[in-house]
């Protein structure tokens, strides 16, 4: 059985294989109107998050199946105590297969490990958001024809935002990318991004605080949102949060061809007043989550054929040893198994959050 | 493509035609119990209103259609400061109609500008509420033969009453409808109903603050709900709440053909042991809310023939000019055009909340 | 027209059509899975429960049927003072069956009183929630192979566990029982239920503060959850949640066959290691929940054949008399006919909540 949780679990083979089968369905959609019939989604979001449970909802009816869950955890058991463990046990019982968002990092993945059905991490905290990246790549392929050869501009709050270091993962495996970095230096890339991925994998990067200055070069500009959430100084977020806002006279020096991307939802960051210029694909990049979400669950369902089982990583278990962040699962789950696995570059992490342990 | 903000938007024809297939509906439910497989039926509920919620959901699920949503704006993107644009341009991507329930005046409307498929005003703050208008009239229709010539009282909250200014509008556009206003004077109808409405319309009305001596000469008696939240003084509604109480001896002097209909939730309004007398008709009314509800979205989506385009309506822009209503949606929508209308009586008006602007 | 309030509405001989039913279905479910298209459940859930209402709602999506509700009382009409009742008369306008969980007992039979479709008790305060039992019994019947000559041991929570209450009625109409009842003293098994059940149908049971001496005679061991919401003083919750913990070591001494119950949520009160133990049952009983909740939903809506009408009790109403249970329905709903009834003990019981009236 295979469960997603993070975008490097799916070869880049399966990924062709992915985004073809969403080209598909978007070409002809009443083919695959009834395909999942009798098929049951959970979607456990134990935070809120509406475009993303909205998107995964369509998806499975556009399917032709159903849907059960709950949109916050609040209505949900994790109030009266239960484990998250227990709860994805028990959600196998009902569906046939599980989105979940949840606060907390790697709970997804213990998830996963629990359950006796496939399980998508639809966000666990600043982790991973991979069904985020698997439209952000339809959009490209979609726009730009390719998913290589590109230079990919990404703006905004690189330090905070998960979606934007899964997309430079997903990228680093295809050749010819060069990324732009454009942030203030308040939130820049954090080293370990550079460190296990963009150097690691001899990615072509560059960082700039300048907008403007980087447009020119760009097939791909990926703009983010400043998340208040994010922030534990409010001050701090007053002062950035106007940062880096795109505007029509900025685009005048951008190419004719360029595509704007955005994870939704937008606070100001880009003018509604670009909404209707050609190179504006956040919308599309919305329908391309509905589509490229379809092409998932039939993979994870198997109705592309053989999906084989997750990936086993080497790992060891530890009575001493004890994962630091206080955002992951492993501090919260009970009778939880801590469990490790060395790094290529000698790093030991948290087999769950994937933190670096010392 | 159509949406349905306010009542008006229909000609007394389509209304007329969506009433007859209402009709039909109750008739031969089985004859429509597919006609929507594969549609989506958006909910998007900013604040809750269950009943409102589930008349929606069970219409759609009633034609073979599906559902999604959310029931409250903590659940929704509108948390993160999403405009509401941004949220109708989404779920466009998502769904094929959106029922919209908002606490500001003029959202929906300004969801139907922003959406690319087919929005109803579910409810905006005290602006409009058309589809318990629809349920209004079809129960009238059912219970009295006809929507022309008959004596009809309101009773009960006339100033803050949403449904009641909504039913009066769709009533003067037939003949001899006698409007008899019964309410406390604190809570009489507002002079821009009497101004705007009745007179201009020329209706027959009369107002009294006795339920009993109205009772005798009415063919329908709509009852409203004193409804907390309208009230900015708490003691204001406990003096007045208890008003204007329907019991069986009250009912007496009543005709025996009577119509007694109430948009519930009732509170205390309505003694329960009305329920049991053959006049009483809220429960039915209730039940007609979801047939016009499935008539209504066969309009809109297109069941019914040819739908046409939303009337636009002349309008004009402005950067000086601004809505003075605390309520309307153009005071928390970012970037939005601030639009109005020069209306017959020489007022220029909000496009959005439809309030004067001096 | 029938409905399900309280497990003993049922004869045995319809319990055990409706536990073949659900082993028929656990067996063929695809035979079932268009059994009720057409057909909408009603989650109306006064309070969050996240297992009960997603088992509902799997079980009638696995019928082919659809659903609609809400899972807590924040977004429902309660919050603007409608009653139970009235609701209940609403709901029946749009589904053909509801699953209610209320806070205050006697709701859903209030509910079940109003309602024009069949109503099922899913949790109703301390008082009942038979299809927690459906579930236990189904469990029993498939661990064990039967029903009767049963040794059956009840742990943790025996005073407050509503669980508990329901399985030994269900129980003590079959042949051969043994109860244990293991628990601290702070939380035995009430006077009441000892009258009015374990004594009054001659059962033979014993008490027991220690599981581990109790444990080699079980051919059933049911656990169950200290609840934190069921004190009111958290430090007496505090010392006594960690009572009762159910470990491997501890199962040393326990039958092979030994079948191993819990309702869930747990907390902690048996060890993550046991679930791998064969004698683990709890999350095949969560499975059973959703079979015998759909086998119910077959039963209550007429498809395996005529199912009568509920039986009415010989009740007398009274204007002095008055419950005193403060967490009965007849506190709060409005305009609530109090009614009674002589039981054969002589006592007079509220007919909602069945407390003892003085």
């Amino acid at each position: 059985m295979r469960s997603l949780i993070d975008i490097l679990d799916f070869s880049v083979e399966e990924l062709d294989k992915i985004i073809e089968t969403a080209i598909d369905i978007s070409k002809k959609p009443e083919k695959y109107s009834a395909v999942c019939r009798d098929k049951i989604l959970a979607t456990l979001f134990f935070e809120p998050s509406t475009r993303t449970r909205l998107s995964f909802e369509a998806a499975m009816l556009r399917l032709g199946g159903k849907v059960l869950g709950f949109s916050d955890a609040g209505s949900s058991s994790a109030a009266k105590g239960e484990s998250v463990a227990d709860t994805a046990k028990t959600v196998s019982c009902y569906a046939d297969i599980i989105a979940m968002r949840h606060p907390q990092e790697g709970a997804p993945y213990v998830a996963s490990r629990a359950a006796t059905i496939p399980v998508i991490n639809a966000g666990d905290g600043g982790h991973n958001h991979p069904t985020q990246t698997l439209a952000d790549l339809l959009t490209i392929k979609k726009e730009t024809g390719r998913l290589h050869d590109l230079t990919v501009g990404l703006c905004g709050d690189l330090k905070y935002g998960r979606t934007v270091h899964s997309l430079i993962s997903a990228l680093s495996r295809y050749e010819g990318i060069n990324i732009v970095l454009i942030s203030p230096k308040e939130l820049g890339i954090p080293d370990y991004v550079k460190a296990d991925v963009l150097d690691k994998c001899e990615m072509n990067y560059r960082e700039t605080e300048c907008l403007e200055e980087a447009l020119p070069s760009l097939d791909v500009l990926y703009m983010t949102r400043i998340q208040r959430e994010r922030f534990s100084d409010p001050e701090e977020y007053e002062r950035l949060k106007d940062s880096y806002i795109l505007t029509l006279d900025k685009l005048d020096g951008a190419k004719k061809e360029l595509c704007i991307m955005h994870p939704l939802p937008r606070v100001n960051e880009i003018s509604v007043k670009v909404d209707d210029d050609p190179r504006a694909c956040y919308f599309k990049q919305a329908k391309n989550g509905m589509y490229m979400r379809m092409a998932l669950i039939l993979k994870l369902l198997g109705y592309m054929g053989e999906v084989g089982d997750d990936a086993t990583p080497e790992t060891f278990e530890s009575d001493e040893l004890r994962c630091q962040n206080p955002k992951c699962i492993t501090v919260t789950e009970q009778e939880i198994v801590h469990a490790f696995k060395k790094c290529d570059d000698g790093s030991v992490r948290c087999i769950y959050c994937e933190n670096k342990v010392e």
